[in-house]
This record gives structure tokens, C-alpha cells and sequence, in this order.
């Protein structure tokens, strides 16, 4: 089994959040299976100091290679992805899913998608492929796939909920520890930072939301 | 129980290895340990693109501020620490750990040390507080504190091994797995990324090293 980690740069700020990318990797590694990271070549929306937490008006950061810090640089240009490589694809959160992979952070339920996060999400859907998604990422899938009616959780946010529900999507209130599963869409979601205290309690929901994409993959195989 | 944990940039080939950070963090975290990342308010030695592995000669970043990426902007500048405020420091590793911190990787035993981590070393080994150090981290402790004969390992390289008995430390071959400790002088060191083949490695590894920091911290207070 091979999977798919979409990265969106380097830290929670203006890019993937650290900890839920490295714990991504840690759980698939735990279970057996082969990753690969991806991350779109293209400049982030913003670049913030994580200390002061201001953006950084004048700086520059490219979302692939900041994302290669993740990967220890073993990562591709997301246009290189192919379904047909992959058992599954996961999008770990952090403010660069909804800056960076579309502008969810800024327009909500009508934003833009990255057009080639678009096109795997519609590839992925289209060839019943489970996709995970974690902390804000299901906002992003909301917006490309909601018109399907697709279940997933964002935590208990009842704000950022109601907008993932004006883009067609049922919303689903779940603890850091667990992992809502649409087991008909094949779509897996866990709230980590959302509703997380520390660290071990996202490793706890990355492993579920980890065991759930395995547990689909294989009923998926069952009943080819 | 209470451990700083001193980093040194964001991403292996100019500051700390993230996938080490964040496994230190979590590991300290499910053994009911608190936390507290510190870095050195000074620039990188150098910035990499971590995609094509070039250094970016024109670019400037700073070790605190890159840092708090990982430490999801929770951080303190290192000469902020205080060692009666800790129970145990642990160093990840990650080239800015050689390079940020000390300049072994340019000058190997004769390497000068930047003055906080000076400081920092010689308070915590003088207080008999447990030092661990990760994957190149244990070359930069051989530095200062190998005038002890301190034992330490960075796995099974010959070559760097034999810069850290130049200094007078005393190498010991170690798996990735597996923690090497100075019983004595309270050092705990783990091989992780010098050795480990993957992320589930490096993560076993650094398990052990929690453990038997957590395990001379009791023993230290049953001999009080």
C-alpha cells in the first residue's frame, strides 16, 4: 500500500502545521505502508514569522520547496501526482491548506482551489480513492467536493462548520482522539489542532484517521 | 518533570531535523513530561533549499524565528534559559545543530561553540541536570564537555566518531533503536537519522532516549 501526503508548506502560520505532517508520515511508516510527500510549485499567499507571528510583507517562500523541509527533499511537484500510483492521499492541516492549496482562509465557502489540488481531488473521487484529511483541510475538500454531500469534521467549530455546509457538506462534531469516517465518499477526517491540547493527542487521532484510509483500502480490495 | 529542548533552525540541511523535533516533543509528551523549546536569537549559518539541496547564497533567515515553526511559535530565545527551571535538556539533531549552534561541521574537534551553548551546556553538566543529544547533536556536547571523557555515540560512522575521541569523548557504536548513557555524567544519546531508515526508527530511538533521561532524573532524586 502506497499513500499520498499533500504538503503545503513549512509551519502552521503559512504552511503545513509540522506536527500533524510529521505524525502523517510516523503512523503510515508504523502501519507498513509507503509514503510519498507532494507539494504544489508555487509561491505561499503570505510568509509569517512564527515568532512574532507577523507576515513578512516582503518575504518570498515557494510552497514546494519550504514543504521539502518536511520530506527531508524527497518530494515531487504535485503535477507529477497520478492516481494510479496511489492506494489513498492524506492533507495534513495548517494554515497553508486554506492559503496556499486554495483561499478557503480568505472567501470560505466560495473560494478559489489550486487548480491542480482540483484535479487530484476530482481524480482521487472519481477512481474511489480514500482521501484523509486533517485539522482545516476538510474546509478545502468541502469546497471541491461538498456538491456530493460529503461527511467530515472539523472539530466542533460551529462557525467554520456552517460555512462547510453552505459548500453542500454535513458536518460531523468529533474529538481529537477520533476520526469521523463517510464510508460511502471514502473520505476520513480527524479535527488534530482544531480541538487538540498537545501533541500526543494528534498523533492519537492522526493514527486513527491513519487505521480508518487502511480499513477502507482493503474493503475496497474485498469487494473488487 | 520538566525538560528544555534547544533547537536550531527548521529542517535538516541548515537547522534542526524536524522529524527528530517533533518525535522528541511528542515522546516527552506521552511519557507525561512538559516542555519548554528554547533556540539562540542569532542567523543561520547558511539557508538550503531543501528541494534542490543548493544553498541559497543571498538569503538571510534567523535560528529563533525558524525554530518557532516547529515549536508552533511556543519558544523562548535560549539566553532566556535557566537551568534551576528544568529537570533535563535534549538537543535534536539536523545540520544547523553543527553548523548554528557550533561550527563542527566546518572544523570538527577545534570547532568554536556559540557562547549560549556554552553556557547552557557547562550550567546544566555542572548542576548534574541529564543532557541528551540526537543523531550530530552529541559532536557539538563532545565539544565542550568531552574534557570529562564523557560517552557518547553518533551511531557507526568511524570517521566522526574518531573527531569526537579527538576531543576526548568516548565513541560507542549504538543502533538506531537503541540510546547509549553515561551513567556518570548523566549524557544520553540516541543515533536516530545517522543510522534510522525511516521515521518509525527515529522514533524508537528517541523513545529510549526519553526513557533513560526520565529514568537518571529519578535516580538522581531517590539519591538526594
Amino acid at each position: 500500500m502506497k499513500v499520498a501526503v499533500v504538503l503545503s508548506g513549512c509551519g502552521l502560520f503559512d504552511g503545513s502545521e509540522i506536527h500533524e505532517s510529521v505524525l502523517t508520515l510516523l503512523n503510515l511508516d508504523k502501519q507498513g505502508v509507503q509514503y510519498q510527500c507532494f507539494a504544489p510549485n508555487i509561491e505561499q499567499a503570505r510568509v509569517v514569522n512564527h515568532f512574532t507571528r507577523e507576515e513578512q510583507e516582503n518575504e518570498v517562500r515557494n510552497v514546494l520547496v519550504e514543504s521539502a523541509r518536511i520530506a527531508r527533499g524527497n518530494i515531487y511537484d504535485l503535477r507529477d501526482f497520478n492516481v494510479i500510483d496511489f492506494d489513498a492521499v492524506i492533507f495534513p492541516g495548517g494554515r497553508g491548506a486554506v492559503s496556499n492549496l486554495c483561499d478557503f482562509g480568505e472567501h470560505g465557502a466560495s473560494c478559489e482551489i489550486h487548480p491542480e489540488i482540483a484535479r487530484v481531488l476530482e481524480d482521487c473521487f472519481e477512481s474511489r480513492m480514500p482521501i484523509g484529511a486533517i485539522c482545516i483541510a476538510p474546509a478545502m475538500i468541502a469546497c471541491v467536493l461538498g456538491q456530493y454531500g460529503i461527511k467530515l469534521t472539523i472539530g466542533n467549530d460551529e462557525k467554520v462548520a456552517s460555512v462547510l455546509e453552505k459548500a453542500g457538506a454535513k458536518h460531523q462534531v468529533c474529538t481529537a482522539f477520533d476520526a469521523v469516517v463517510d464510508e460511502k465518499n471514502l473520505i476520513v477526517s480527524t479535527p488534530a489542532y482544531m480541538l487538540a491540547r498537545s501533541v500526543k493527542e494528534v498523533d492519537a487521532g492522526i493514527a486513527r484517521l491513519v487505521e480508518e484510509i487502511i480499513r477502507l483500502k482493503h474493503s475496497l480490495d474485498e469487494n473488487l
